[in-house]
């Protein structure tokens, strides 16, 4: 498949660039009669949109969205729902300049190298975090669609950072805690953190520099039995997409590395009958054995670098005249992407779970 | 596409149960007209074969392959290459017990939910460990196709339950080091490590009980350019092939959940010329930016968790009779499966990366 | 993957709904640098528009597209190219009855269940000829990205209802002839042929009834070697393409079903050297062997059925009501959507095509 | 995907050379709990096997199977199921001539130039009809998966050469018939006909030529609501695999290319209601409207082309020298090959109906 559509029975396909005429997706696969809360969409992607706060970029999009296809008479119609994105608040100034500087730190020379120099150079073009857009528009469906079926979604920031908060309870969390999460700007579970991680980043943007995190999400009401062996594992599914969100550059489930570290008989998850159903009573592993869901909340954690782009002064090249030049990018960038990436892991966790139950090759037969 | 295929124009297909008739795999997309040196892909089955040394299972297995079609005349054909791997040395004696006991840690639990008990469940059948010797075929094959380009692979073991060895060099290890780690039974940098990490084995095996540990894994001299924004990101690929390998918990490229600790003037790599070429000066990003490769040494660690399978008695349930009981697993099983699960990481990297190359969208036209 | 994207490493996605807000298209895996004449493509876009002449729905639709994405500085940037098509003759009335009283010949019923009645009813929705637009536009740029490459492709009407044209020679005709058909309303090899054709349709037209008719499709300067044996064959990935097309009941490549009458001695087409190239001193096989070219032109033929809309009365069921009705089809449609279909089937050529070469698991290496 | 695999959710994946050690399939996304009548897969595989009759060619093959994995205790296991099928009848002959001699009408030239001469060029290599024999497993498991939700599938031989058959009632005929047929060396509804059939081909096989046919294949007991618009109509899905058939070069639905002269009030099925369910009073469409089922049987032609392997003297080229020459295929081969091929079509026809079943985006939620 090509590198911008994902899914098997349920696709997603993501297209645009940060200053083109729009970005958007289509979402191949939703069954028909599916009827959507559009004000929750729109508060999904506000979550992640820019310019909320001072700890975001100022650049100010509304991320207004507009649903071309698939969508009738408040109900999916089982065909294509097409959403389109408007891009407004490009900036008209001259970009000439990134045409050739590389931005250390992001896909500017990679792509540049990949795409021969014809790539779209403005904003970071098809690379840029705004792509995520149209994957939390797609993942707020998908969140709507799995809480019908007694599915939560919720994820914490667990650091920025060295400032820390607790991790979630491996047994799962409440929905009312998961939900909740949801409304904040600094979603934690030890409220004072918030301020501390505001201070942390505020501090790097002083300093014309920017400062990464850790995001735990949590998945709660998830049926055992979802999920293959081998290629289709939850794990493959979830981290493929995962690591597919710009800036990620490390996901773990359970206890993930932690593991690597203890012996079996501390991460073996012992199992007991409960209400006449099979429960463990503990979850290290994250809800997933063997690439499959056992009923457990599933849980990962996904690293997220500091954003790449940053005022100080860094040494780079000039692919035009390829020789050395200096950069201190300026424009509007946020110090630390991981307050808006929260609602792009979200939508990433909710999708590939959605992903994974249309796609199961037994599951419900 | 079934979860036990994975690829585009290169693709594997995986089958077989532990104790079934054979496992093996189907590899499409090989270019026509590639020769094997098939000595050394037997030597990289036998790294991964059980039955070599005291820290592994006693069970042993010749896996010894058949090449049932694709080569012919010393030279793959550019059709479907087969490998058959005859199962030769499963007990005779009575699996009846666990079919219904679960082992916890183990899929015994979420596979028999998923198959509805129709499962093979000897030795954990088509779940089992074992699944991975047609792994490591494909990836031997893929490790010479990949040699012939320049392109060297190697990792070891960076840890063993709380024993460590020193980590990869950023910047890229030679070729001869990354070669040799491939003869070594605990491939470590330091070589003094392996002592201790086979003492902290036999430490965990002695208690009837297991370790886990983390596997680091360099590729150098992969070309700028590999590679695709969003979901087929280097990472999404190299991490979905990842978490199909039993027992891998958490995957992180580069300086992984570090980055999420420190600051984009840290984590940014400069860059410089250098000989004519782009170069950076560090590489905290594992040589991929933006889901493309910009040229620099690919690395990862993958975080294996302890063996499930373990002496001491642990708690679970029947699910014929749904009540609780305990099981002490015997039979023959890994204390510690990492050193053989490196032959495996490597294999996966061989295959991403030959299939990130295959089905690149653009490089090469 | 989903019923709306097709290809690997080239992947057309459509999206929208007949009187919805827009259709359109992702094409994802374009190589970038690509620049295009665009005003060609309006020119292929207008032969398939609706509105044109007496032998179409007097439905205006001006087709005309906006490129949201993937285009820049003149040049495909190698990321999704987007193309969004607003419907703008969407009639205001009732379309109420439509949702219920299915009508012969078309999807309506078929759809509604499987759609559990949610699809969009309105002009026959997404499955609606109107969907065909952003086929002919995509078709349209592979058609100019082979054209470098030296392949030509055309077509002409074969036949309307009992109207017969020529067939082409099937050594190939020249790309002057193949270039030249595009310009015609009624492109024929026999130029008498177009009026007595146009009567045929006008006729049908009279009494309120439609006709079908068969499009031959010829692509000249396709190499040897493309395609694949068994599930990727020439014949396999154009016949899916074809039968896409609204419409298309029957697909056959050389002499198709004239084969089947025929001997092997009249079959195989004999090999000759000329000028140090290989070729064939006949052309039965339409170019492909084994389901892969040959060098030889490509060439099949397309049944096209009549249009199901049609003024008659008919008989048919309310799904509402769960009776017996009968529908009398108003409003705007074609007495004959051949000469319409024209530039989808050569739009499917080139796609196809241009996807084989694309997807080829060998050439080029 | 890779050239030798097919489908979603429910995937082929065939492998093998005529000539090599041993050709076969996997199969994954089988429902666990599958429990099947292998006699009556042997009696398919029978019917497809040479050397069985006077029409066809003289090679013994057995064409026994083993099931490696993937079927436990007599169930499916949900996993991949996977058959191996022993070549045993290779000539030990020189093959050498054939590596350069192009036998016109086969696949000797595409694939020479395809793979570079490294095809495995014994006997057709893996573009021998002998592949198909996997095809038929495949699709023996198929029918009987469909055959306990009520589905029939069953063909007859339309013409052979310029002896035809009646066709099929476009209403469908019974279980009873469907099934008888396939007990039949030449299938036909009048009786009479397989005699003066027999005689067309033993006419062929005199004269050292062959003679082509047309297959009529037809399912009864189909749901509506099975398949997609556009890219998954149940048309591309059935024609992509008929085409992957060899030998296969015409594909028609329904009525096919007659309801290219025909009208539309003709060619629409009238609909009526029928002990409260929806009907049609005719079926010139074959069961397939919008690319989706309309519970009317499922009904198409394949037109098989003549053998192209022929004793008479034809001209052809060396590749080695570069140089005409002639070429009279010695060796075994069918003067007909479509009474062996019937139960190929019908394999293709069961497999692609579960896989359309499996894969479709909505049914049955």
């Amino acid at each position: 498949m090509s590198g911008n559509a994902f899914g098997n029975r349920l696709t997603v396909t993501l297209f645009g660039e940060s200053h083109g005429a729009a970005i958007g997706c289509v979402i191949d696969g939703l069954a028909p009669g599916l009827s959507f809360d559009w004000d929750e969409v729109r508060r999904e992607m506000k979550r992640r949109a820019p310019g909320q706060n001072s700890m975001s970029t100022p650049r100010k999009e509304a991320d207004a969205f507009e649903i071309v296809s698939g969508y009738f008479d408040d109900h999916t119609t089982g065909t294509p729902l097409t959403a389109i994105i408007r891009n407004t608040n490009q900036h008209s100034r001259d970009y000439g300049e990134m045409k050739y500087k590389m931005r250390p730190g992001h896909a500017d020379y990679s792509g540049y190298i990949k795409y021969g120099g014809f790539g779209d150079y403005r904003g970071g073009g098809h690379f840029s975090g705004r792509i995520t857009a149209p994957l939390v528009f797609a993942g707020a469906l998908a969140r709507q669609v799995l809480r019908k079926e007694g599915i939560t979604i919720g994820s914490h920031i667990l650091s920025i950072g060295s400032v820390k908060d607790r991790p979630f309870s491996p047994m799962g969390e409440t929905k009312e805690v998961l939900e909740g999460l949801t409304h904040e700007v600094l979603p934690v579970l030890e409220k004072d953190r918030a301020d501390v991680m505001k201070k942390e980043i505020l501090s790097a943007a002083g300093e014309k520099d920017s400062v990464g995190g850790i995001i735990e999400c949590m998945a709660v009401g998830i049926p055992s039995g979802w999920g293959d062996p081998f290629f289709d594992s939850v794990e493959s599914v979830l981290s493929h997409l995962l690591f597919s969100v710009p800036a990620v550059k490390g996901v773990a489930f359970g206890d993930g590395f932690a593991m690597a570290g203890a012996r079996g008989s501390e991460m073996n998850d012992a199992m007991r009958m409960k209400d006449g159903h099979v429960t463990t009573t503990s979850n290290h592993n994250g809800g997933i054995l063997g690439g499959i869901t056992n009923g457990m909340p599933i849980r990962f954690t996904a690293a997220i670098k500091p954003t790449a782009s940053i005022g100080k002064e860094q040494q780079t090249v000039n692919m035009s005249t390829m020789t050395n030049t200096s950069i201190s990018v300026g424009g509007r960038h946020d110090p630390c992407i991981v307050p808006r990436a929260v609602p792009v892991i979200e939508a990433v966790m909710a999708l590939g779970l959605l992903m994974i139950q249309e796609d199961d090759s037994v599951y419900g037969k």
